[in-house]
């Protein structure tokens, strides 16, 4: 770990920014440099049994922050419904399972988005039907006692990822399912998807105690790739200090995650120096 | 031209969409088809003397509907205003020489962004020199009978091409600018850049007759390349014709515009095929 002090208290190592890693090398890795939470991706969690991650992470004294993820609730056929709710019911059991603050949600683009090979292009109704989803999926995380954290998705992700694009649309969908604050779902700010929003302090002031994760990584420019190619803190275009400083002033106290995905960069480095670069990193920019 | 039936009497084709070509044969084949106006950029202007352009034009019954295009505000550097400034004047003689209808204002991202060398991250002050630049250029484009059309891009263009990126932010503009709506200035709303914003609806019945232009293309799964990968109507995720009902709905008369950047596939197509089609994707997607 070279000359790398100790990081922040309140960093967080989302995996899929150490995917070379199995699970098992990473929470290794990040407990050696005092990280003191991550969170993992169901495929990086899958080949492991819970107790054996629950073990790992007991011994390091590390916390499962958010689990990623569930969601892509928009469908074309009535059919599909339910295999959607029995993976998102599968992912609220793993995540209790980990002890995880909360579940992410990425809600989905129009239906067939995602295997390129649309079935609908109506945006309105993938949007209804990403409300009625998580509507539903919370009738079975509130008895597991896992909150669910609407990420909205950067505007170039609505035909495949998600058709909840801004902030205000996921503190919308708040206010919506949780008229009453009671806070088992609640927003996750992730600054690659929102630094762009004319709308972003205002919306983050709004969201206030239903912000339930701070997510960092930089806009590179150029930008090779939409969805691989996301820039390590300071290598891009976001002001990632001025919107924690919004996220705190709306009173977020949570994990501040590290979560980049690079198939064009980092991937191809040692995990040792991308994790080494998130700490260093983190210090001087978040 | 094969069976292609005459075009639509509102169909305009932006000349960026048949770049290969020079305007000479653009006006040369767009004439042909019966189309009946066209916007086009200035480095295809650049080649040719206005007076020239302009008779064939006449010859072809033809007009120039959008100029593409001036803005590129922000700047770090005080210096650099005078130039930029110059630069737009030079863009608003040339739209009037051209009879043009309006002149689009790509208003531009982070100084530097464009050049891939950030000399600036604040996306607020951007903005407000967004907000001075138009403010100054009316100056020049009012005595030249010149409206300026601002022209949301998508967010993914923010950090290089535009930090205007939803069609409220232009609509804010144009009421701070033109507060007694005298029309000078106004929006152009293209599909590609608005399609995914959930207050669409609302914010082009905001816009009402504010809205100069109607720009089609098509959203491509996947989207291979930020800038240069647009889909020909009909390809792609975008409900086109409920969009241009929007914009119909809030009083726009004007035309549609067809304009497609495509590095990866149709600028490698003979530009007959890519009329064409564009002619009879008009007919059945727009």
């Amino acid at each position: 770990m070279g000359n790398v002090s100790a990081p922040a208290e309140k960093l967080c190592m989302n995996t899929a920014t150490l995917r070379p890693w199995g699970l098992d090398r990473i929470v290794e890795e990040c407990a050696r440099r005092g990280v003191r939470a991550i969170s993992p991706w169901r495929d990086q969690v899958n080949p492991f049994a819970f107790s054996e991650i629950r073990k790992w992470l007991q011994a390091a004294d590390m916390r499962v922050f958010g689990y990623c993820r569930a969601g892509l609730f928009p469908h074309a056929m009535a059919a599909d419904e339910a295999a959607i709710f029995d993976d998102n019911r599968r992912a609220v059991d793993e995540a209790a399972e980990l002890g995880a603050d909360h579940l992410i949600l990425v809600c989905g683009g129009l239906p067939g988005g995602l295997q390129w090979a649309l079935q609908s292009k109506d945006i309105e109704q993938a949007r209804i039907q990403v409300y009625e989803g998580i509507a539903h999926l919370l009738e079975h995380a509130r008895p597991a006692r896992i909150r669910l954290a609407i990420e909205p998705l950067h505007p170039m992700f609505a035909a495949d990822r998600s058709c909840i694009n801004t902030l205000g649309q996921a503190v919308d969908l708040c206010d919506g399912l949780d008229p009453t604050r009671r806070g088992d779902v609640g927003v996750a700010v992730d600054v690659y998807h929102t630094w762009w929003d004319p709308l972003l302090r205002e919306q983050i002031a709004r969201a206030a105690n239903r912000i339930l994760s701070f997510q960092v990584s930089d806009w590179r420019l150029p930008t090779r790739d939409l969805l691989n190619d996301r820039g390590m803190m300071g290598d891009g275009a976001i002001e990632i200090r001025k919107i924690r400083a919004m996220v705190e002033a709306a009173g977020y106290d949570g994990f501040n995650e590290i979560e980049i995905f690079s198939d064009l960069d980092w991937y191809h480095r040692p995990g040792t120096e991308t994790l080494d670069t998130c700490i260093a990193r983190y210090a001087r920019h978040v």
